[in-house]
């Protein structure tokens, strides 16, 4: 499962679209009545898909409650850099 | 310049991620007041690349008014596929 903490499911590319959207469900099926969707850089267009496929596949009762995007400095080898992020909640 | 119109810029992968940045600043020196940012698939994440360096790096007084996600069916040599899509609203 990939990670996931508090109602938070963190978008990858390393796993499936799939499991994440399975991650999220889990969430929801555990009675939450909230879920974000996390993701930063390339993995964005994902946790859109994430979104997109647990509303319209699978739980056609949950709505987006609020998409907020924002740009966050990460250091790597290279120094600083900057990568948009985005969190999408979603609500039952 | 990338395509755009109806203060509508629209964001693909075959053109680096400034140019599209540009056609934004462009629309909003004419004096347009809003102008959406249009994404499908892998194109989302430069989508919010291009909101996030023109809202960081060059126009400080525009806000996100808007972010709205959805699913669109395209045809292809396949047959019929569904792929994510993604609006970016500005506002001055």
């Amino acid at each position: 499962m990939p990670e996931s903490d508090e109602n938070t499911v963190f978008v990858g590319n390393s796993k499936p679209t799939m499991n994440y959207v399975l991650a999220v469900i889990t969430q929801f099926n555990k009675g939450t009545k909230e879920v974000s969707i996390k993701a930063r850089g390339r993995a964005i267009s994902r946790a859109v898909d994430v979104a997109e496929i647990t509303r319209e596949r699978f739980l056609s009762d949950v709505k987006v409650k609020s998409i907020e995007i924002g740009t966050e400095t990460i250091e790597n080898d290279r120094g600083q850099s900057n990568v948009s992020a985005m969190t999408i909640t979603l609500t039952k």
